[in-house]
C-alpha cells in the first residue's frame, strides 16, 4: 500500500484486518500494520495505542458490518407478520453466527477472544442488537399480533434467552441439525409467551 | 492413606478429587493419585486409562452430588405451584453455578474444562436435569397451572433458553445484580409461555 493513502481510520483497519488474518491475532503487533500501511509505527501508536485496541477495532467493525447492518434491514421492515420477522431476525443472526464460525474462523476466533476483553464494546453491540428486536416487538404489540408488554424488557429477555445459539462461548456446541431443532423448540417458547392467544 | 483400604471406585475418587484440588487438572498425573493411594499406577490405570477419565469421573461425581442430587429434592416434590417450584429450581440450579464458580473455583474450573471433551457424560448430565424440569411441568400441566404441552419438548427449551445462566462458558459474565436482572426478565417471558391465561 502506498504511503500517499490519507492515513485514515478505515484504512488502518482494512490493513489491520488483513495482517491479522494473515498472522493470527497473537503474531500481530501494531508494528506489522505500520510495516503495511509505510508508515512509522509511533504514526500507528497515535491512532491504537496497543494490540488489544487494534483488535478490538477490527472485531467493532465486522460486527457491525457482518452481525449487526445486515439485521438492522430485517428489523426495520414494518410489512407483514411481527412473528416471522422476529423469526427471521433471529435465525439470521443464529445462521451468521454459525456461518462465520465455520467460513471465516480466523475473525470469529478473534471476536470469541474479544468478547471475553472488550466488555464496553460488546454491550454496545448487543444494545444494539436488543434494541432492533425491541423494534420489532414494538411493531407486534401495535399490530395486536403479540401481547402488551414492555419492548426493551422483552427484546433482552428473548436475545438472552437465544444465547446458546448465538454467543460465540457456545461455537463447539453448534452441530447444525441438534441447534435447528433446540432452537426450534426455545423459539416455540418464546413465541408462546408473546403471541396473543387464538383460543 | 493406607494400602489396606478397599481399592473400589469411590476411594479412588476421593483421593483423585483431592489431589486434583491440591495440585490442579494440569498437573495432576494418575500416578500422583497411585502414590497417595499408596498402589502402583498399574493398578490404577486398571480403573482409569487416563488422566482424562480419571478427570471426567471425578468431574461427573462432583455435578451429581453438588447440582443434580439437590435439584432432584425440589422437582419431585408435588404440593403447592409448579410455577413456584419451576422458578425455585432454576435459581436454585443458577445459583449453585455462581457459588461454585466464586467459592470452589478449582472444582469449577475442571468441570468447566471437561465440559468441552466428555461430549458423553455432559449429555447425560443435562439429561437428567431436563428431565427433572419435565417433571415440574407435567405436574403443573395435570393440575392445570399450565397449558397443555410436550414436558420433555418444554423442559429442553427452559434449560436451554435458561444457558447464559447456568452453562459454564458465561461464568465470566455472572455479575450479581445484572444477572439477576437479566434471568427475571427470561423467567417472565418463559412464564408467560407456559402458564394458562388469567384474562
Amino acid at each position: 500500500m502506498a504511503n500517499d493513502l490519507p492515513l485514515n481510520k478505515e484504512t488502518i483497519l482494512d490493513a489491520a484486518e488483513q495482517v491479522l488474518r494473515r498472522y493470527g491475532p497473537d503474531k500481530t503487533s501494531v508494528v506489522d500494520v505500520a510495516k503495511v500501511l509505510q508508515v512509522s509505527h509511533g504514526t500507528l501508536y497515535r491512532h491504537f495505542a496497543s494490540k488489544a485496541s487494534l483488535r478490538e477495532a477490527v472485531t467493532e467493525r465486522w460486527l457491525q458490518r457482518s452481525i449487526a447492518d445486515p439485521l438492522e434491514t430485517i428489523a426495520s421492515q414494518t410489512e407483514g407478520s411481527s412473528a416471522e420477522r422476529l423469526h427471521l431476525w433471529l435465525e439470521t443472526l443464529i445462521t451468521s453466527k454459525r456461518t462465520y464460525a465455520a467460513d471465516d474462523s480466523e475473525m470469529f476466533a478473534m471476536y470469541a477472544s474479544v468478547t471475553l476483553d472488550a466488555v464496553e464494546m460488546i454491550t454496545t453491540h448487543i444494545g444494539r442488537l436488543i434494541h432492533q428486536i425491541a423494534q420489532i416487538i414494538e411493531n407486534g404489540i401495535k399490530s395486536k399480533e403479540f401481547k402488551s408488554g414492555q419492548p426493551e424488557i422483552l427484546a433482552k429477555a428473548i436475545f438472552f434467552a437465544t444465547s446458546r445459539f448465538h454467543h460465540p462461548a457456545h461455537a463447539y456446541e453448534w452441530i447444525a441439525k441438534k441447534t435447528d431443532e433446540e432452537f426450534d423448540s426455545v423459539w416455540n417458547l418464546i413465541l408462546s409467551g408473546l403471541a396473543t392467544s387464538k383460543s
